[in-house]
């Protein structure tokens, strides 16, 4: 089996949201897509693993929140890159509440949705969700996932479904040890409060490898 | 609710295939996802009214077979606006049998499953597959959705779950009647063999709308 194979199928980037009682939180997901047209649903799968699993089963509700090309990758780093348990995945975020959800002004398009059924597997849960509200946001192009790799340099969480050990970093290259983004380059030239653009850690975390 | 925030969810295009008694079949599916990473599964959404639907649940397998921006678009009209019971999808198109399945060469990668669970909604079912081979084929780069609608100027199938009733056409576009091509320019300067280069009808085809 070439696990290479899996890395052609197509994925967006989204920021999968729901409530942790009255507060709210989130995590990064790429698999989501409609299954249905009418009523509209949409599956979404998310890593047991993941905090956010445990409020949407609890809520009964979670928005699928679209990333555009040049939404802030911060909110990748913070939303896939730490645990909503004890981060507070909104803190510094713009959001409002759009179809019962919280919703990152940062986005392209948001998908608010009732859980109506679900399937577990070995690691994820697909949520199966009606569309309760759904609206494009402050527009721009949507992320694919092969953008965030290829453009924003970014990695993948191990609890994402897409996980694969990472190839090798060429020679000269530097990774974030925190979120795995890739820089080019030499650390030093950087300035004293460089910040990763994905996960804003500072550039003691670039570990040549 | 604004349906056009569906869109913005990124896809892929593939050929979901499998065995109808030993004769290949398959459709066309925008809807696949990898669900988990070990052991390796993936999920996707078939219409219920997709012939192709009915011969996975019969014989327990199918293959995710991936487009790439430059596979014939003949194969996407011959796979997703024809049906498999009474048209032999394979005619004419070259493929092999891999990981148990039909897979057409003109594909840059191929995932062939056996199903573990199903979910049903109101129209499509969700085949849950644990992966039993896979690999990158001919090479290319994966065609998503929004390169089909763009660049291929392809429409979508009504049995897709991501159907949403087309904006018109501007004023001088002709649309194909069979596959919902769009054409801009006046088709009696075409030569009389053309053919459309999604489902391969012929130019009399062409509705000014």
């Amino acid at each position: 089996m070439n696990k290479n194979a899996f890395r052609t199928l197509s994925y967006g980037v989204y920021l999968c949201t729901t409530w942790d009682e009255g507060r709210p939180t989130g995590c990064v997901a790429n698999s989501a897509m409609q299954i249905t047209s009418a009523p509209a649903t949409i599956a979404v799968s998310v890593n047991r693993l993941n905090y956010t699993n445990e409020k949407i089963a609890d809520t009964g509700y979670f928005s699928v929140c679209v990333l555009a090309e040049d939404s802030d990758p911060l909110l990748i780093g913070k939303f896939g890159f730490s645990s909503g348990k004890d981060t507070d995945k909104f803190d510094g975020v713009p959001y409002a509440v759009r179809g019962k959800l919280p919703v990152p002004d940062d986005c392209c398009a948001w998908i608010s949705c009732k859980v109506v059924d679900r399937m577990e597997t070995s690691t994820h849960t697909v949520f199966l969700g009606e569309v309760i509200d759904a609206d494009t946001a402050r527009g721009g192009k949507p992320m694919t996932y092969a953008y965030y790799h290829e453009v924003v340099k970014g990695a993948t969480a191990k609890n994402a479904p897409t996980y694969i050990a990472e190839p090798e970093p060429r020679k000269g290259e530097y990774v974030c040890d925190v979120c795995g983004y890739t820089f080019e380059g030499d650390p030093a030239t950087l300035p004293d409060d460089w910040k990763c653009p994905v996960c804003g850690k500072g550039k003691e975390h670039l570990k040549k490898r």
